[in-house]
């Protein structure tokens, strides 16, 4: 076989078969495949695309070319989730105690990370003492145990993706759904995972601009999934402003902590009702949504959420006292409170560049070295559609500067008030499930 | 500028400007853009295509990469003529005597070159004592006084190309009109030609199989050509079968020397004198085809065309008696007749696989690395549409070796033979002129 004649078959249009992905993952991984043939191959997928058996194909390929994580000895059918990423979401603080509350295995493995805020790691660090270095039996013993555990990421899993991933960000390649879709797929599965539902987010804030494009995404992903024997399924979640009120490290944790209660944003609440029926279903802990979402509720309002959260916090070294003290999380030296210059309606709140005006708080890792504060951040007083009179908060900035003119600046500029009134953006904006 | 964004732009169809341009080819020739950019580029060029503004950029850019050749000091229009390729092609060895014969300067750089028989080079080599090891201000002086002289290639031309095609031949997007057009063009430019006649080969035993696509690719030179200041036009025409009968270096410097008497087999001589009249009107040394036409085939009865060549071999240390003496030419020691096995009309002869079995003789390289056999070769005896008694000779087999069978037998499947009539192939298909 070669791979010359596997790039002029792609860029033809024909189907690779099994054996040829892996030839090309495999040759790829090892180096026998040099990076100018692979960029090649990949900009002809740009424009070929992949069939449902060649995405198959290569998302397996990607998590054969490393380890893969055992995760059999967890009682239970583990079910992972995946937000596609956005602007202060914190969706994944709230879910795994919620649904470890009502039984479903949460066995996490998390990163650091790069972006507006720290990773799920870092954001669990504002818990004094709480630490991720477990070794893997502990990670087993304390999921079967407590049901959610979170352990660093460790091992070598999907070198394959990990390497063609730094190819398609040179070649302009990235913008690939098929390649996409393979990617994130081929990561979860490596981890374990034996379903996975999927936060697909869409709007300014999000990779993909357009409910089109989500949907494309979702459907993609789901379809890998289910082709390669993992249930799946995807939300298509709204990202025109960022999800719920916090962004930063320990003041999203606060907010997770009144989620995990009842008593937090809408949006945020609602976001993890869906996503956490999809994953009580598909661990089979409920037979119909509606039963699951119940469920849910019954474990806000009785506090065996918020116990689970404790409980999983203690286990890992951390002071669970937060929980119900959480003036013991980082606290920031100064508060700002940025001020409506009119009244109106707000019209538009853009996610990301609110995401970068709390990594200029340091929020967030600009690169890898970058030191995170934990205690700053921004928590948004208005969402869009609210009314807001001339003089009223927009948002509190915490930050440790004294100096936050480059901040607010960034913030006014980019929240948007209008003198018409404006509908908030739907949230939930439909599930994808497969489709053979 | 960033090679990735110029990769995206191209990806997106978008027109990139001569800077942008300018900024790939001189970034790949040194080495600072990476094969794999360049090939994620090439690959999105084969899917969206360049600009007429584009491809004449990409050329010059190619041209200006390395060295070029100053004929500056050469009196007259120099027009060089350019075949995309085909076999038992003799016309460059009786173009150039022909039009030096009616004023019009000829001065070839030339190669040895891999193939089903040697170079031009290769091919005079056949006469003993020629050589092209000439220093340039002889090879100016021989042009200025003879309008005819070939030199060997030296320089380091269009290192952009060289670096590119071999990059585009292991990565798919070899075939590629526009790069497949600048490419060829950058070639004779940098040549130093002021003028280029081409003869675009279509059918079997070319490199484009179809009329449309040699057409693509002819009007895709010429408008270069034109859009860069240098006049050139186009002849498409047959490779469905090889041209005259001949394959093989002295075989053919026998058939050139034929066909310079008038004498040449009917196909070859159609070709050189289309050719070869382009040539002369754009040397303007005539000012119709017509006129040009009869100018050649008067050189060709007058004994002129004749002359030239013998001035020329015996300026560059050739014997010139070989011209009245073609025996001295060098001889294979053994000849076959292919026999045909039954009456009928000759159907088709599979022009590649047919030049195959002269280099399985030894006329052609299959490597940079092989010796050449200057006296081997075939002569067709039969050409497409010709009708054939069983036991009559379809080709003669010039060997230095007893046992041809394998050739034989390659040759018996490649030329058919029908029991209906056929008709013989069209020639000249037609001409392609600057298309604003």
């Amino acid at each position: 076989m070669r791979m010359v004649d596997l790039i002029e078959k792609k860029r033809n249009g024909k189907e690779l078969s099994t054996e040829e992905v892996n030839f090309i993952v495999e040759g790829y991984t090892k180096g026998d495949i040099p990076d100018y043939q692979m960029s090649a191959w990949t900009m002809a997928v740009y424009f070929q695309g992949m069939t449902e058996q060649e995405r198959a194909d290569l998302t397996m390929a990607m998590v054969h070319s490393g380890d893969t994580i055992d995760l059999s000895a967890i009682n239970g059918i583990k079910v992972d989730k995946h937000s596609t990423g956005g602007v202060g979401d914190t969706t994944t603080l709230v879910l795994g105690p919620l649904v470890a509350a009502v039984g479903v295995p949460v066995a996490k493995m998390s990163g650091r990370g790069l972006g507006h805020t720290g990773g799920t790691i870092d954001k669990l660090e504002s818990v004094e003492g709480f630490h991720v270095e477990i070794e893997n039996d502990e990670f087993i013993r304390l999921v079967n145990e407590n049901k959610i555990a979170v352990i660093g990421q460790s091992g070598n899993l999907t070198p394959a993706d990990k390497k063609l991933y730094s190819l398609r960000d040179v070649t302009a390649t990235v913008n690939s759904i098929p390649l996409i879709a393979s990617s994130i797929m081929s990561k979860k599965i490596a981890a374990g995972a034996d379903a996975i539902v999927l936060d697909v987010k869409t709007g300014a804030g999000a990779f993909m601009k357009t409910l089109d494009d989500s949907r494309d995404l979702a459907q993609a992903m789901v379809n890998i999934g289910n082709n390669v024997g993992r249930k799946t399924m995807a939300v298509i979640s709204d990202m025109s402003q960022p999800l719920g009120f916090a962004i930063g490290n320990a003041l999203e944790v606060k907010e997770a902590i009144d989620t995990l209660k009842g008593e937090g944003p809408d949006d945020l609440t609602e976001l993890c009702l869906s996503l956490g029926s999809n994953m009580v279903v598909l661990a089979e802990k409920a037979s119909s949504i509606e039963e699951a979402k119940g469920m849910l509720i019954e474990a806000m309002k009785d506090g065996s959420a918020l116990e689970a959260f404790k409980v999983f916090l203690k286990a890992q070294g951390g002071d669970d006292s937060v929980v119900d003290q959480p003036e013991k999380l980082p606290q920031a030296k100064y508060i700002f409170e940025l001020e409506a210059k009119e009244d109106g309606y707000v019209s538009e709140i853009v996610a990301d560049e609110i995401g970068t005006a709390a990594m200029l708080l340091g929020a967030g890792r600009a690169t890898k070295e970058s030191e995170i504060d934990l205690a700053v951040g921004l928590m948004l007083r208005k969402k869009i559609g609210d009314s807001v009179k001339k003089g009223e908060s927009l948002a509190t900035i915490y930050a440790n500067q004294e100096n936050v003119d480059e901040v607010k600046e960034k913030l006014y500029s980019n929240i948007s008030i209008s003198k018409n009134k404006v509908e908030a953006p739907t949230l939930i904006h439909e599930e994808v499930h497969f489709n053979k």
